[in-house]
């Protein structure tokens, strides 16, 4: 039940920090924090995170890095899907708050026709960008497989284990910097989930993508770390 | 003596480079450093002054941290008041020395009619970005509480303790990168006070905000940790 | 063989990461990350990879610091040609998946008659501030000397080697918040060669100098360390 | 000797970094670094420096702080003069690398009739935002005083030293967070001479504040931790 707890306010502060400062603070005119504050917001909410409680849980805050870290062998079964439940049911609390709180500001409304609304991951006319399907699709799977590799390999034994929330949660805001501009960034299928049920229209027609793409590149991003770099499965 | 002089020193740092970058740096036009900026200062003076001097006092800087780590049980109700009475002072002589900076360059005045003016935090006509006070206080609640979570996590025996400073600075840049825009950023009622007194008018009348919303998220943040994610009393 | 797997990925990541983070988001309107986002991430995929393989091939993902470690005394000669060939190889693989990514948005075209079209590297009329040749090779020769000083020092027993891949990935953050305007930053044959086969045109003819200058550079980085800091070796 | 060099390869890195990020890519239109890039640019010249050469001279790089260190008892009076030669020689080395570079680009020249050219320090005409001597002398004053606590603290005994590196580092990152608008920020009375030299006018003749405020408030500094903060010497 801890490792749950753990998840589920892990999760939500993913979700609360990183759509929350993009919806508060990234587009105020002149003194706003723009992509690479929202970039290194979503990175240091894991970071924090991770020091904070990943020594309950791991610190996934993910599903599809907790299907890459079962692809690795890190991770049991078992225990993937009450960590995805609870890793969307804190993303969908945040999202609630974040509307909560918006809604304290004259005007507020989602306008779920323009792209990135409240959030929201899209492809074509819903990336930010104007990046296609197919685009969007190869950029969310190779960020992810490249997220789990550094996940995997940073937590190896033989790696400089202390460091590892470091470098995950700084791989995270490197993904974003990259990123954004093509889907406004997912890499994870909880935090699409939670904006998504709140924006509505298209973002939820969008949602399968955001689901299929990370985790299909987190298990290879998990194969790949076990076969290639492992050093117990040398070829 | 030396623990009060530790936090009179972090929080006289605390405010002189949080507000401090936030009053001299953030809005030079085309240069400045924006919200992003402001918040790395006010982050990196909490990590800074961790490692410089939280060996000696634990490095709380801040009303509201001392009130949760009270609640964790990590810190004696005996030592709050003293505490929380030199982080107050500290901040306070911070401000004077920034009103004496300031008055160095031509026509320095504090405009009290502003939201924001003198880095004061506010809510309704005085947030920054138009907030209404029931959104100001659940922002607040929830940061406070979660940068409190983070800090009795980062220094949990389990955890990776050495990186407690990294995680600790890091959460109150990314507080700042979400909520500059909702209040000015508080989730420090030391910090609020010493701006308040000197900006007087309406940053002093909503002053209870940043002390109640701060402290009432921190003693749950810490009653959180305590209850569902510290290992001696799982559930 | 698990060895230059590594170094194939890492250099993918640092191509992918530094050279996508400039091409998809570095210039978009107001929110853009700039160049100083764009120099965050090219450091992060040094940081990132160097935690997550950097204890199976050392972390180099760069010709220039292959040849510098080898002048300092730490990397075998028989290993620099296989090193090269698998960075190269990952950096070209990155570029061909950054072009699919921008295909899919309508209107993508390389225009190499601009400077730092594709994100390639440049002098005289290709430097994206308008540096003469000169200028150039003397940047990314003192840019690159110093790289492979603090990776020799940083990585030195007597030091404190496993902050390295911190101190490391931060050294590439602030080589290219220096010297981007100058030659769009190479430091690093491999990202150099990456780009200018899939932009040909002059970045093409210019490749010689993102060639020659760092791996001169690293060669008296590598010499510097051995001759004058390192303990064993004494004036 | 070994000491030597490594200051001056320090201070040349710190200077060359530092001063030469401001003046290649602060002002880009549209996409350069601003003042925040400059700040974090200051702070890992000597991040990285401190993970690469700290372990052979303990990292310096700066007048001031070998004599805020010479004041809390942790260097000897005898290595400051050698010391500060080998920092100004290094900085002033890197300030002609600058210019050599600069002069590769059509155009250049000093302009020192305006605020902060060739990256000088300077006040009230000379300050970037035009703040007074006074003003100027009391910020310059009390950075370099946290800069030297936050030194002599982060390398205490008791603290958690081998994070000093990162401390110390990102103190002077958000220094200039905090005082470019000021002086342009100096806190290093070497970084000032090496660009007062190439500059001339009044760069040189308010050179006299950059050596005084910054070394007055390292002995302040230094004196303070020995006297309130250090275990050995309570009240």
């Amino acid at each position: 039940m801890r490792k749950l707890f753990a998840e589920f306010f892990g999760t939500y502060w993913l979700v609360f920090g990183g759509c929350g400062s993009a919806l508060f603070a990234a587009g105020i005119p002149d003194l706003g924090i723009g992509f690479a504050g929202v970039s290194l917001a979503f990175g240091l909410t894991v970071l924090t995170m991770a020091y904070a409680v990943g020594h309950i849980s791991g610190g996934h805050f993910n599903p599809a890095v907790s299907f890459g870290l079962w692809a690795s062998g890190r991770f049991s079964g078992k225990e993937l899907l009450p960590y995805i439940v609870s890793q969307c049911l804190g993303g969908i609390v945040a999202a609630g708050t974040l509307v909560f709180i918006l809604s304290g500001k004259e005007g507020f409304a989602i306008d779920n026709t323009k792209a990135g609304a409240f959030a929201t991951n899209g492809y074509g006319a819903f990336s930010p960008d104007g990046y296609s399907m197919g685009s969007a699709f190869v950029a969310e799977f190779i960020l992810t497989m490249f997220f789990v590799l550094i996940i995997v390999g940073a937590t190896d034994k033989l790696a400089n284990g202390k460091f590892a929330g470091v470098a995950i949660g700084l791989a995270l805001t490197l993904i974003h910097l990259i990123s954004i501009p093509i889907t406004n960034t997912s890499v994870n299928p909880a935090r699409s989930t939670s904006q998504a049920i709140f924006a509505q229209g298209e973002s939820l027609s969008q949602l399968w993508l955001f689901w299929v793409a990370p985790i299909a590149g987190a298990l290879v991003g998990g194969f790949i770390y076990k076969l290639f770099l492992d050093k117990k499965e040398t070829l």
